[in-house]
């Protein structure tokens, strides 16, 4: 009988980083899809909007007038989903009805003054002034004694729950650390305390020797499909330095940084030559005071669409109930990324 | 100052369930939608569609002629996720790179050989029926020594991944226990181990007694919005006496919790006057050949609909990369889901 085969027979992997599993059925992509077709919205924006809320200049829904700002500009949400003036208290019941106060901030960030541009479409140097704000944000949200955690990230299209198209990403800083950064830091502190180095580095010198799974690289860089990837075209920035987070960032990794997200984002929009949805965040250590060596800054991408432009993966019934489930290799997702051209299709005068 | 109240500042509550944390933000209901909007399809289907592979009499995408079915039907799924066909074997590259050959066997059951209905539009007795299949399939399958946990679901509308309205639901059968009835494991076995009663017995006198976010009941079941609720109306069944898994319950039992999902689909369906979509599914101890007394036999439901037919949540950026979040209280949710009438808007002839 034949032996196992990860490209033709249904297994499960283990997310290292996450300590939790993805059941991979590659078999299945050849199935037809009849099912529910995205739209796909034919993304002819002007450079300024008279009725985005988010364009230079104009009023917000609370009355505020945002600035004439010329590169980057943040402010706090007006309808933050955290606010910092929480009464403290809470609620517990036998541990069966369990509740507790949490407070924060939540903050906006336009990436462009220009309303029809995306971060594909930016140049490097324009990109690096996002970074710079991420850098600064970090710092000062991170340094509030109430702030233990800062989620940076972006939800880009309608169907990723994106409101406005003008480019723009959040920061959700909290108290509490959430589920995702907690699970990660077990995963990472385990393996630190075992081998006195960070799990991402040992995991990229072993992607690094196989080159199965990278995508794309620079000097202080590496973007990959990891081995464990859940969403069809996920794919992960890993920093070749083990740092904590964005504040250690040297000039030129910050430049490179920049450099790393224009040419993945440049990849998937030419993928299916659509602006390529997705939620992106960096992930870095806690801001509890403590110095956590075992955290490796990275940044997550998990965009859904799985074929086309139109046909995208649902994470529904199985998956919420039991295990995430994806359909296509990510060996072979990793194959088409690195297929696509780094000049954005809009750029190439085809 | 003002001390903490639920239904008004934002808290974190504690799935003692899954042991997890979920972000409530009560406050941040009233914030304006102008992001993607869903398509409420005019759901005008015929009684038996000759394109539809699920009615009877009609074949498969393999070729296969379904029977002349006149209640259920359960056969194979064509592009199953899980085949019980794969060699073992599986890949360790220290610890970071873990995959394992996965087996398993996926089934589809059609609820009813009528094409345009749903299962508030069924009987109880139609309903019943569904419910005697689930029990026979995972006596059936949960017997095989090579399937240690079986999955049984519904995703129902387009939104939740349904490419075929034919009413019908699946089953994956597997080899390991993913990794939410693992979680539920985990929490379930320390409580029994602690108390002696299932963790959730004891959650559902509390519920009963509070009344806040019970939903309806009937003699042997209660329907709540759990109060760790991470979707807008999401629901659990709960059965009243602590049975581990469906096979136990009495035939006055399978009666009863085919009353309850008709009930409970019926107040979807009337809650925004659409066919109401929602992932659902049970869950039940391991089939793993051991007794598994601290399981306590439930069926979640998640719906995406947030506040019409039309907005629904997005589980992104944050959710993706921090906990889920939501916007209105499991109480506001019970509270609306108790308004709605019994009686089917499409029958209630007004
Ligand atoms: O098996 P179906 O109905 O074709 O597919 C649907 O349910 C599956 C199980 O939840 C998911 O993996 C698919 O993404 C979804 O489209
Ligand atoms: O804050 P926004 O952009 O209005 O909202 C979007 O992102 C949030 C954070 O991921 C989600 O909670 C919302 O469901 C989504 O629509």
């Amino acid at each position: 009988s034949a032996s196992f085969d990860s490209t033709e027979h249904p297994h499960r992997r283990f997310n290292a980083l996450a300590g939790e599993w993805v059941l991979v059925s590659p078999h299945r992509s050849k199935r037809p899809w009849q099912g529910q077709q995205e739209e796909t919205e034919q993304d002819q924006r002007p450079a300024y909007d008279p009725t985005c809320y988010l364009c230079p200049g104009n009023s917000r829904v609370g009355g505020e007038v945002n600035p004439k700002y010329e590169s980057t500009f943040v402010f706090n949400n007006d309808f933050g989903a955290l606010t910092a003036d929480v009464p403290t208290g809470g609620v517990n019941e036998g541990g069966l009805l369990r509740a507790e106060a949490e407070s924060g901030i939540c903050r906006v960030i336009c990436f462009s003054p220009r309303h029809d541009l995306t971060l594909p479409q930016m140049t490097v140097p324009a990109i690096r002034k996002v970074v710079d704000l991420w850098v600064e944000e970090f710092q000062t949200l991170g340094a509030r004694p109430d702030i233990n955690y800062v989620q940076i990230f972006e939800n880009k299209g309608p169907m990723m729950g994106c409101s406005n198209p003008h480019p723009h990403g959040q920061i959700w800083a909290q108290r509490t650390v959430p589920g995702e950064p907690a699970k990660e830091t077990v995963q990472q502190l385990a393996y630190f305390q075992e081998h006195g180095r960070t799990l991402l580095s040992d995991y990229l010198k072993i992607e690094l020797e196989k080159q199965e799974r990278v995508v794309l690289e620079n000097e202080h860089f590496v973007v990959l499909v990891p081995f464990w990837a859940v969403w069809p075209y996920e794919t992960i920035i890993i920093s070749r330095r083990a740092v904590q987070d964005i504040t250690q960032l040297t000039p030129d990794e910050r430049d490179a940084l920049a450099d790393a997200v224009r040419r993945l984002t440049i990849r998937y929009d030419n993928l299916f030559r659509i602006s390529f949805p997705y939620s992106a965040g960096l992930h870095q250590r806690p801001t509890d005071g403590q110095e956590h060596p075992e955290w490796h800054l990275h940044m997550h991408f998990y965009p859904p669409l799985l074929r086309s432009a139109t046909v995208r993966k649902f994470m529904v019934g199985y998956e919420m109930l039991g295990d995430p489930q994806r359909d296509v290799t990510p060996e072979f997702s990793a194959g088409r990324l690195r297929e696509q051209s780094e000049v954005h299709y809009k750029d190439a005068g085809e």
